[in-house]
């Protein structure tokens, strides 16, 4: 919670708190709310344990709007105010919502302004991608990638897209990343789609031993990301 | 099964295989037992069923011991026979199987040559780590770690223990890891134990943004073995 009310993302109406809880104890949740200009309501334990669906809450609850989607309108907009090459991260083909959690945690480690995921992904439970993602679930800009138009519009501002598939020459190592990127990175079973080759600026491969599997999605992005922000110094 | 089958890692008694099963859709396995010595019996799908304790089976099972751990001595009789500077990595405070399962697959890919686990993480459901691993589980030889005196005989047979924490200088780029190395990760609660950290040989971090969330270990683990794999060229 007090990610998501520092983060500013959401929409909160009021955070509940048990009206026996110590001050002391959710002193930093007072502070975020007061900070966001968000109204603190004492209420009874019934009250929270019904607002929380079953749910366990520690005595504190918001009640706030889902984490919002950016558009990607939004994303050309945010990109404007970003004051370094921007570094993007698309995702395809991520089939859960723990790991989409982890690659958004390190998503904002290692730099990445926005994270670009497939619609189907949509279908994940919040809950499920926030947890591991550390508070980086409500700072980091999703968006809702449906169709290439949004590539050539962040290729029209300069931005060029990666593909990171297997069996091409080019390492990621060789790639010169220290300029405005899109790192597009496919699923572990079908790469990244037709759709999305296509309008790739070019491709890099991680170098791995000869019979191994592939390497996990959510590290493959990971290790990208790593070395476009090692790049970028 | 394929992969446990080529790997020799476990003892096969028997291959079983449902009466009815075309020969064509189970030739990789009949061809992957020939090769290993492992009988094949034709079984009823009753009796399939009843060996599976409800699992499904596809119609082939093989009865066989579980994973056998590697012992710190077979680490070190192993070590003698790899042709390049080893690189191993050292796992504290994982804490679930899904990404041990994928961090011994990014392991493998990227060259290590075994992973030393905590002694908890023994209680894993050995399923649930093989699934994510992809095989690699089978191939992977997996050292349970007990104490540091294992780590001593390897720094003894010329091994650098790097450990990766937050808040030191060097950075993984920084750091010579192009020879003989155990990549000592720590847990994202509690990061490498005091025992660990006392051995240690030098130490570096993963370079992030300030304000973010800390790397989840696993993907923190796939970066410095990747990085460790790009000096190894």
């Amino acid at each position: 919670m007090l990610a998501a009310l520092a983060a500013r993302q959401r929409k909160f109406e009021v955070v509940l708190v048990h009206q026996g809880s110590h001050e002391e104890k959710i002193r930093d949740v007072l502070d975020a709310a007061s900070a966001a200009g968000v109204p603190v309501k004492k209420v009874a334990s019934r009250e929270l344990d019904a607002m929380a669906h079953g749910a366990t809450h520690g005595g504190v609850l918001a009640v706030c709007s889902a984490k919002p989607l950016t558009t990607g309108a939004q994303l050309l907009e945010l990109l404007e105010r970003v004051d370094h090459p921007p570094m993007l991260l698309l995702l395809e083909g991520i089939e859960d919502a723990r790991n989409l959690g982890f690659t958004i945690r390190s998503a904002e480690g290692l730099g990445a302004s926005a994270v670009l995921i497939k619609k189907h992904v949509w279908d994940f439970d919040a809950v499920e991608i926030a947890r591991p993602a550390s508070g980086a679930f409500e700072r980091m800009p999703l968006v809702k990638f449906e169709d290439v138009d949004l590539l050539q519009k962040l290729q029209q501002r300069g931005l060029r897209i990666i593909g990171c598939i297997a069996g091409v020459r080019k390492t990621i190592y060789d790639m010169d990343m220290a300029g405005g990127i899109v790192l597009a990175i496919g699923g572990e079973k079908r790469g990244l789609s037709g759709a999305v080759r296509g309008i790739c600026d070019d491709f890099a491969t991680i170098p791995t031993n000869l019979g191994a599997a592939s390497l996990p999605l959510s590290h493959a992005a990971a290790i990208v990301m790593g070395e476009a922000r090692r790049q970028r110094g």
